[in-house]
């Protein structure tokens, strides 16, 4: 659809991977990854509201990128790491947009039509009328409990070798005085493990449970050379216990 | 390949995800994405008479796209879709494929470098004899039976969502008296279920089994946020029964 | 982050598809496809010393392909089947890769930043000091062992299909009498079954075992519309044993 309205824009695909109705993780995955891609007309959809009265969005961030996807706050984690929203409004231009509308597949009709606009040099304001900012709609990000010695975490995305990212930073750890070197007491359910807190798989030995600061600044948990989610049988959304040990 | 015969020319993927040797599903995800695509010169392999005397062909629709593929079928649902063909010929110049056909690659060795020369304006004629069109190869599409309260239709597509297309329109529908609103029995095998025929998954409380019209046009049976295909056993090629409830 | 450095540069995905750790994998994919892709800057990672004190490097072939990737061999099968390498250094020089380097994900920080300056026309010997040659990590393609009626060979790659390649030839089998139109048998761990020698999957009935000659000239076993891999319950690095029968 982009090809057919604009057919000089380049197309970069960060993931068709994001697990069905995981707004969450999509919002994530879309903050950890545009700090690298080149700035641009941003389309993100997972959009489980397809259809209701979840409304189509596009967005100009403080920094002139510009965002397009379903009002159900999959955008704002990014946009607002990036510097925040200067402008947004609902698509609702008919010229801006397939003609005929499906009910159940906005991506095609509403989101790559207006995405495939914009790139060609539309203006924000023709794709519908502006939305008050403070009301679109935003998600709850987890945050972790840090306790004196504990910190109950959340495991917020896993990625294809089974790494188990956590709501957690380094500074969280350290609150609890867990540095790289120390041992790890990790709690997932009924059942306890040990883990080293390390700077990177290198530093531990194949098989060993490794507590590292991954490559966006997140807390993970991995096996060296293994499965960590299968191992702790953990899914996205499922609560950890942190202990320096 | 493509790129070292063509390095101007544009490649877009549609998929790698059609299951090994589903020539009817390669056919209709054809059909139904074409429409939404820029014209060019389509390439579409599902193969599993790669190596036999099946042919390799290539079409010129009325349209003026271009098709590239077995000769089995999979070209012509989309291409007869489209307006029709207006000439075939098998790729036999050995001067558009690679000099050294392996008998199990033709994508690497016959389609792909074809394609190539035809985006790179080669003219189709070039590529070898011109064939009789009513001599290629067609697919048998199943068709509903529909009876006078009860349809028994075939599952054409699952898609990611665990979405389910059977081989029906609104119109098949609405000759047994389904209309969004109405409710809907499904039996699939011994096992019977109650749905709502909807226009959207917005229509239906989380968890509903809903019959409404997919993007495509076609009536499909969903799990709204959940895995219809999973949770009905059903795969391609199964056959369900549809009565209004 | 190739785009953000080297806009103009065109990216060509070869495969996503090597599973985790499988070095010797993803060295043999590259070998085998190199040979019909464009020259160009080559990015390969499979990465399993990603923060150890294993080098990141960038080599040039004896043809002017370039390649980048870490010194665990991935990218010496290619580089040598395709002539050699003529130069190779260290990538070490801040100014050609991420300012702020992750200790897990070498591809965004350093590989691709890298392959973007080079695709850019910056010369190799700026990445870095030179590397000998000779001191480049290799790996170990393990070798059939052929006897007078009897090979044993390894399994080196299954596809998307389940069909089984080897670290065969057709001079291998020709070696033990197998030629196609032959029987073989094949035995795996404590199993034993017969199979035919053929030219394609089209000189064989469906379900049965066929021993090819695949598109890249390894001997390959498949099952004519079926999953080899899944049958034998074989995985990458196992052991068959296949006799003229």
């Amino acid at each position: 659809m982009i090809k057919r309205i604009a057919p000089d824009v380049e197309v970069i695909d960060i993931t068709h991977g994001i697990p069905p109705q995981h707004v969450l993780q999509g919002a994530l995955v879309l903050a950890n990854t545009l700090p690298y891609m080149p700035a641009g007309v941003h389309v993100a959809i997972v959009d489980p509201g397809v259809g209701s009265e979840r409304k189509p969005i596009a967005l100009r961030g403080q920094d002139e990128r510009l965002y397009v996807g379903p009002d159900n706050g999959l955008l704002l984690v990014a946009a607002e790491r990036l510097g925040g929203i200067a402008e947004a409004v609902e698509i609702a231009d008919p010229s801006h947009t397939l003609e005929r509308i499906s009910h159940t597949f906005h991506g095609r009709d509403i989101f790559s039509p207006a995405a495939a606009h914009l790139a060609s040099g539309v203006e924000l304001g023709k794709l519908g009328p502006a939305l008050d900012l403070a009301a679109l709609r935003r998600l709850v990000v987890p945050e972790p409990a840090v306790g004196e010695a504990r910190i109950r975490a959340t495991v917020l995305y896993i990625d294809r070798y089974g790494n188990v990212q956590l709501n957690l930073t380094a500074e969280h750890l350290a609150r609890v005085g867990i540095e790289p070197g120390s041992r790890v007491e990790v709690e997932v359910g009924f059942e306890r493990y040990f883990a080293s807190a390390a700077r990177t798989f290198a530093d531990a030995r194949m098989g060993d449970i490794v507590v590292y600061e991954d490559a966006y600044a997140n807390i993970a948990l991995a096996i060296n050379r293994g499965n960590a989610a299968q191992m702790f049988s953990v899914r996205v959304g499922d609560e950890l216990r942190l202990t320096g040990a």
